[in-house]
Parts: C-alpha cells; structure tokens; sequence
C-alpha cells in the first residue's frame, strides 16, 4: 500500500475534487489512502495561500513519517516561488518519499531531482478525478504506486535516465539554481495554450541552454493552441526538429504527455518502470 | 542628415505603412531619409520571408556605405532565428551604424551590443507612421537623429550604462549566446499582453539570470493585461518590486517606454542621450 499525502504548491482545489478522488481510491484502490492537507483549499488571489503556507504545507507532507508519498494537487502557477526555500526544510523522511505531479509542478520536480531528494515522477494529478477522462490519468499513477506499469509512458526504459517538463516550466528553470543536470537524460517536453510562434520562442530559449549530450528530446501532446491573426507555417513537431537540428540535440519522436487525457507517468532518472511500491 | 535604411527581420509591413512614413518624413524631416529595402514586404507564414531572406535583407541594410542607419519596421517574432548568423557577415560599415528597433527586434540589439556593432537604440518603428498616436513615436526617433533629445527615455543620463528590452524578449535572450554584458547597467524592460502569473515567472526567471552588480532595474509600460480566471493580487509594478528584492537587485522605479504611444528612445550603452547625429 501506499499512503499519499496531498497538498497544493501553486493554486488550490475544491473539496469536490477531494472527494472526487477519495471516492475512487476507497471504491478502485483500497490499498492505498489519500490525505489532502487543509491548505489544498485555501486561496489567496492567484494562490492556494500565501508562499509561507504554501511551503509550510508542502515541507509537512514531504517529511511527515506517515506518509510514502507526495502528490501534487493541481498545478497552475506559483510552485517556482517555494521550490528553492522548501527543499532547504527537508529532511531524511523526504529522502525515501516519491513525488508527483507535472505542468507548474516541474519546478518542484527540478529541484527535487537536482538534489536527490526522493523519487519525482511526472504524471496526472488530483484535480482531474471529476471528470471520466481525468481519472483515466490518475489510475495511471494509482496503479503506478501498486507495480502495474501500464500507465508508464511507453518510451521509458528504465536503462536511460529520463525527465519530463511542461515546455515554459523548464524554459524558466533553464540557467536558475532549481536546474537540474540533465546530461545523458531524454527530456520530453509538452506544452498547452500557446501560440506556435511562442513554442518557436521557447525552443529557441531551451535548446540554447540545455546542456550538450543530451540523450535526445521527446516531443509530448501541444495542444489548445489558440488562433493566431496568421498561420505559422511549421506544426510543434516540424518545430521540436528545427531547432533539435540546430542545436545538435537528437529529436526521438513524440512522448505521451501533457495537457490531455493520454498523459502518462515518468518517472525521473533511472527509476524503474516499475515504480517504488 | 540620416539615410536611413529599413529592413524587416521579423515579420513584414505594407506599402501603406513605408508610404506613410515617407510622407511624414518628406514633410516634418527633409534633413533625413528613408529607404524601404523590399523585404519589408515579403511573407511567409509568420515571417517576412525565409529566416535566409530576412537576413540577407539585414546584412545588406548594414553593410550599405548609403546608409547611416538601419531601422526595423516592426516586431512580432522571429529576429531571434537569424541574429547570430546576420552578424556574422556585418563588415566595417555596419560597425558605423544605428540600429533601431524594439520588442522582438531585442534579439537583434542584444547581439549587435554584444559585438559593439554600431549604436543599438530601443525605440519605436516604422510600423506606427500610420496612426496619429504611434506618429509621434515615429517622430521622437526622427528628432534624435537630428540631435534632439526630448524623445530619449527621461531617466537617461548618459552617465550609467542603460539597455532597454521587451520582457519576454530579454528573458529568452539570457543564458543565449545573444546575451550581452550587462553588468553595472540600468536595464528597463517592457510587456504586453501577457497574464500577470506570466509576467511573474518571466521574473523568476529573469532575475535569476541577470548579472550581479546591476546598477537597476525600471519598469517600462505593462499593458493588454489579459483576463484571468482570477486575479493576481499584485500589480506588475508589485511584481517587479519583489522579485528585484528578492535577488538583490535595486529598483529604480518606472520607465517610459513600452508598446503605447509614450514609447521613448533608449539609446544602449553610455551613449550620449544627443545620439549620433
């Protein structure tokens, strides 16, 4: 079994969403239990509480004895203004605790992964258990937790270390101390909302500051891009392999993540496929 | 006088725009002229022609012993595709030139004051001689060719080194090799259209990849905010004010410069506010 602890580093959930996801961990995985910390529900303007609570909760989940895991509620924006501080509270609880979660979360997993504390995982998170296609996404993660892989993402090998990031997420991590050192990795990349002319951008910025030998880069789901006042003229994949040419990185193809029900789990680094339980 | 050469490096403009220019410059400024090269309408997709047209039209612009200066007609995107490959190929004569632009054209500022090509010079474009507003834009550029200073960004003393960048632009610049020294310089910078939790993470980033030793930073116009779902609870000036806090840097307050009328010259380095007339 595993026993997750949930809280909310960038914007917060409802308690629908809670009950949502309590309902079909009791009902589909009984093995394992949920605890959503109070401030999942708490908002200040665009945040689940101001970045003092925000941390606070966060350190308390990661080095609660009671707990095997962190699960990152919902994403949005805001967990870059904690990441740093709250891995400085952290302690050897922390250490044998898997974190998940993905989009605005990728900060944490950066500078989770940079100083080994723990096992971060990208993959669906607790908001979407309301909707039928959401909870697709997050069994992945539940069966995860349980040793069944098949909510892995299928180019993951377990043999070269690997990380996956919303595009802007690691495009504002790149050349901050939440970097991580991503030589030898794949990196997988998926992005939501923005105009293709902004990927173009982001690329540009990303490929220049990754490090050289990567493995190569995956390119995850681009999607809800909005209409723009002209067509760019290149899809996100003829862009992933311009600038991956240019920069001398390997482009290996498309990866099943991102903002959409096909998202899937990646664990960090070399972790197996298999997971922690 | 000036001969000013205009090329597009970004994406294109009209013959209405280069015709109503030509009018304002015939009847307010005799003294200068302008030359429209014919890139400045080609276009492809998002472009003003292949990155390959975009930037021979560039080199040709600034290796032309005609011209004194090179003006960008319009921002948009793509300056940053060919700014490294341009300079490459700029001679002597470019290093004698004016360079004027601002937004995406930051790309090209960035690199050109990296190299010490020529004056590079943040201020408004060719794009807004048809509207009365961006008019007078237009003419704050066309009066400081002609050694009039009262266009020039008022906290402008030609005494601390000064850059002036779009937001976004800047933040894609660093950790590029685009990136110039900007050590003991006031840098201002400038947004538009972006979510405040946007402008907040280009912050984090940006502050975080800035050198030490900035003389400041100043806040340019932040406007077109889009809606949000909710509010962000700090302003942009906020914004700027914490992160700047946050990573030692000295806030100087507000700047005049940005995308709306107000938008001032800032001529980079330790010009002499009175340019190169």
């Amino acid at each position: 079994m595993t026993r997750i602890a949930i809280c909310a580093p960038a914007t917060p959930i409802t308690r629908d969403h809670a009950a949502a996801l309590e309902a079909l961990v009791a009902e589909e995985f009984p093995q394992h239990s949920v605890w959503f910390h109070e401030q999942c529900f708490a908002s200040q303007d665009h945040f689940a509480g101001p970045d003092q609570q925000r941390m606070d909760a966060l350190v308390e989940c990661a080095n609660h004895p009671d707990y095997d895991a962190v699960w990152f509620a919902k994403g949005g924006y805001g967990s870059n203004r904690i990441a740093q501080a709250a891995t400085t509270f952290m302690d050897g609880e922390a250490r044998r605790k898997t974190f998940v979660g993905f989009s605005d979360m990728g900060y944490l997993l950066a500078m989770l992964y940079k100083l080994d504390i723990g096992q971060q995982v990208h993959g669906p998170m607790p908001v979407s258990a309301r909707s039928e296609s959401g909870r697709e996404g997050v069994r992945r993660v539940l069966r995860w937790f349980s040793g069944d892989t098949s909510g892995v993402e299928p180019s993951v090998d377990g043999r070269t270390p690997t990380a996956a990031f919303n595009l802007i997420t690691l495009s504002m991590i790149a050349g901050t101390p939440l970097m991580p050192d991503l030589r030898g990795h794949v990196v997988m990349v998926e992005e939501v909302s923005e105009h293709l002319y902004a990927v173009d951008r982001l690329f540009f910025h990303l490929t220049n500051l990754l490090p050289p030998g990567l493995a190569g880069l995956r390119l995850g789901e681009v999607n809800h891009v909005p209409e723009n006042d002209r067509e760019f003229g290149q899809s996100a994949e003829d862009i992933a392999r311009f600038w991956c040419a240019r920069m001398g990185i390997p482009y290996l193809g498309r990866a099943q993540i991102g903002h959409y029900a096909g998202n899937h789990v990646v664990p960090f680094g070399l972790a197996s496929p298999a997971g922690a339980a």
